[in-house]
């Protein structure tokens, strides 16, 4: 049976995408902090595994098959932590897979992590931090695929998305929902390896978009 | 005629290097944000270069042959600086000799550097930016050579080094006119390329430790 870790579970999107994986059947790894975060989801196929991102963290490795990383700082904290979590700690994931032969690595990016120099003075720690990490990623020969939505929305979901940046920078947005509806769409899809898509509410159906 | 770009001539360890090689008749490109940093070196083999390494600084490398990359944020500085500088100015940089297919990269980078998550609390993020860079150096497929010196002081030099880390923490430091010695040593000698060395003051001449 093939197990999915998701690293950061207990954030938004990956608490949305927890529950939407053991909705369909499917047997989560959750990593978190704290596991009363996770207290209201009951699942026989749910397993969870506490850990801190500062650390050590290599445990909940020992028994996936594909890895989905959506932890983050939050907006709240200072750079160090954008430097230890955003960037040191996907790092130590990505290196943590590779040792353990994992499939596939969904990385949770951000839009403009393509190119930190275009962000504003205040996203471009952030933006390099998530640039850093892509490009460690991409370069540890894993099976990768990279998702960077635009600015994260708590609207409904909508379950229909594009990968073209919108011309106007207000349209660039996207449902906490409809991204962590990608991840699930993603789990067991390896063949969307080697890929990097921007991710927006739009027209299209996931199977649409990611086929 | 061969021309060394330093990006951080104004700093500590930049300037020290900026004068030896002078002294040595080389011609030094010193990339530096205000000018008047080095108003009291005066030599015709000195070219300044004015630029920014937050925003585009691209134009120092014009004419370079080799690149010395001695600038850091500080210590006084906050975490977005480290990421700006340390690890985005340093990134960019080697994207820059990239491609203008300068024949060797020298980077100062820091003891620790080869494994941030044994780094202190307050020093880990300044360890992972100069990991990242280091990392993107050694991936950029340039000649590069990486120097990891140990805490530096700014007792008188000695001319003497070693790249074996001491036993006792105590005696990990270095002078820092000892890492401008070993610097300009380095220029002109590409074959020191695809090489890591930490440095501590020592017992021996820098043409016993780099041959």
């Amino acid at each position: 049976m093939k197990k999915t870790l998701i690293i950061g579970a207990s954030g938004q999107i990956g608490k949305m995408t927890t529950k939407q994986l053991l909705a369909d059947g499917k047997t989560v790894i959750a990593l978190v902090r704290d596991k009363s975060k996770l207290a209201d989801i009951s699942c026989d196929k749910l397993h969870i595994v506490e850990g801190d991102l500062e650390n050590d963290f290599s445990q909940a490795f020992a028994d996936c098959d594909q890895v989905i990383f959506s932890a983050g700082s939050g907006g709240k904290t200072g750079d160090d932590k954008t430097m230890l979590i955003d960037l040191w700690a996907a790092c130590k994931a990505v290196d943590y897979a590779k040792l353990a032969n994992v499939s596939h690595f969904v990385m949770v990016s951000s839009i403009g992590a393509d190119d930190p120099s275009q962000g504003t003075e205040i996203m471009k720690p952030y933006m390099v931090a998530k640039h850093m990490a892509d490009e460690h990623l991409i370069g540890s020969g894993l099976n990768y695929t990279i998702f960077r939505p635009g600015l994260l929305t708590d609207n409904n979901a909508t379950g229909k998305v594009k990968t073209i940046r919108p011309s106007n920078k207000e349209d660039m947005t996207i449902n906490r929902e409809d991204v962590a509806s990608v991840l699930t769409y993603t789990v067991g899809k390896s063949e969307l390896g080697g890929k990097i898509f921007e991710l927006f509410n739009g027209e299209k159906t996931l199977a649409d978009i990611l086929n």
